[in-house]
């Protein structure tokens, strides 16, 4: 189904092993999902990715961890990105994210996405007052 | 530079009118914003429109005010609506968005899209743990 | 603003003349819209997108001429292409598209991109009444 | 393969069972598809999104039945959902859509996304014959 | 699982043979594959979409074969395509796509998305400097 | 127009400095185009940002600079960011592009989001011979 295979023995690879391990330590499970196995076809594009990936959604920032993932999920839903609506879905519910919320996410994505397409369809002028002042 | 024009004398309308009424109660402001204006071209364009809009984001619920706004603008962010970009930043920032959340959402946004893209150009396989039983 | 520029002189090369000819008996106007005015930064590209464009929309066919160019609309609001929305509206409008439809269509677009996006949401399995035999 | 699963004895709830007994009284058939089904894990985006599918879609209006699902359909391919094509072209061909006029749609849908991104790549300054005066 | 089904016994058309007859040629290959197989339900839309592919992507110019196979995966990939994102990784690794050059392309178009989506949110005037002169 | 304002005195920050010290050593020019400047509201944005362009686009590496010019102008385009679309161009001029070959990337952009469409609308089958074994 994939378009590149995941390399055999991955972790035999040390740069795929520190990756691995660091995932395993940053989320205290030993389950490494696909998305990480696969893109260790390329050392480089993996150990960036998960970089990025721990930076912003696994330290400590001004927005909780569960207001985060709800974020991605909403994009990963607009982005119409399968694989990303199911593990990030996942992720908000290990989370603490409820059903009603898990309602509310959805019912948010799916007024902006109507409110946006009516917003394009009329081609609106922007309110002065949403301008900043350069 | 849109493509309707606001009817003249638009609280003139009293379906108009008691839309915008309640805009400004339940926003307790004197400020209607062009989306508003624009809609009230079709009466029940506007009342439906609304009525949504203050049933999901003005109304008490599981989440916060804010992490509702942050949330509307991301989808509005990926769906690349100008206007609603525009809007909803400022909504965001009115309802507390202070600018190192700012950022953060950009870089959620930014991450879950690029995410998104590489899950896409992978095919991914959704591993079996994120699948449910029915 | 625009990222080529029409060559001076648009109708000097036969080739471009020949389509704006065209455009101009098929619609029965003097008036080139602008995208046929930049499109001839390439001979080639102009002809094919015309020919298409013409055999797809200013053919009798099996749907009406307002239909075809609503449809269009709705393509080009989903598709957020702000010169398209405005050409293909002031289209629609040309060829009857009331007030009372223009908003129909609005709705249309707003409520399909509202369930699509919940659809993909939930992941939907598509029900097999839906699904055709091979 | 979805994010949530349907309630189970989905019409013990009356909020449910009175949002698929209208659904089956609207559109005269037994069958209710599964996004009903799914949408019923949370009561009032069942009620709400089922009532604005049945005032746009299901009421007479100025656009006869099979051009708003036609447009319906035309949104569900751009928005690239699964489900929603499989469903819209389903219903579409219910309400009389023919294989020529299905290869019409398919013919806009595609022709104009193409067009868009030629505009969207070329940045084309709108006509001012397109724009309304204020 | 596809919304039409190509026609039985596809080769008895004429036109559909001829369509045929010029890919297998064309590409030096027996092999048909899907795309061509269920768009012949439709004459006239297998034969503009043949001719207009064999005119871009198999006719020498100015970009080499490479090149323009990684330009359509990019756009494939960005459109969400399941089925073309699954042709033009074939097709360009038939071209002499390596992995270290797939790679590449992935990071591109994931690099691309981020910023695309960090240059909407921000909603960034353009530079004079990159804007043409009229 | 902006949704958020480059700090005054840029680079009295000695972060953005050194950011745009390298930008202007890597690209060997003095102009510092408004991408940079604006993601100067966060440091860290900033500094992400830019060490990612500079890694994927100005790194030698399997594709030369100015093809990999062209799939971020492709992507940019399908995103339809404005912005990104005029930046690219012109990056893309700057490295050589000629007419010849932005007409043709165009072509390429539209063909195959049109084809793109079609297989989505079609809901293809993918072709078993572009599957990976696992």
């Amino acid at each position: 189904m994939s378009t590149v295979l995941p390399p055999e023995n991955l972790e035999s690879n040390p740069r795929v092993k520190a990756v691995f391990d660091d995932i395993r330590a940053t989320r205290q499970t030993g389950f490494i999902n696909n998305i990480w196995r696969y893109l260790a076809f390329d050392d480089d594009l993996l150990e960036r990715t998960w970089a990025e990936v721990k930076a912003v959604m696994a330290t400590p920032s001004d927005l909780d961890p569960l207001t985060k993932e709800m974020l991605y999920l909403a994009v990963s839903i607009v982005n119409n990105c399968n694989y990303c609506v199911h593990s990030h879905t996942a992720g908000a519910k290990a989370k603490g994210m409820t059903p009603a919320q898990h309602a509310e996410v959805l019912k948010i994505v799916a007024l902006a996405s109507k409110t946006n397409q009516l917003a394009t369809a009329l081609q609106l002028p922007t309110d002065p007052e949403f301008l900043m002042e350069e």
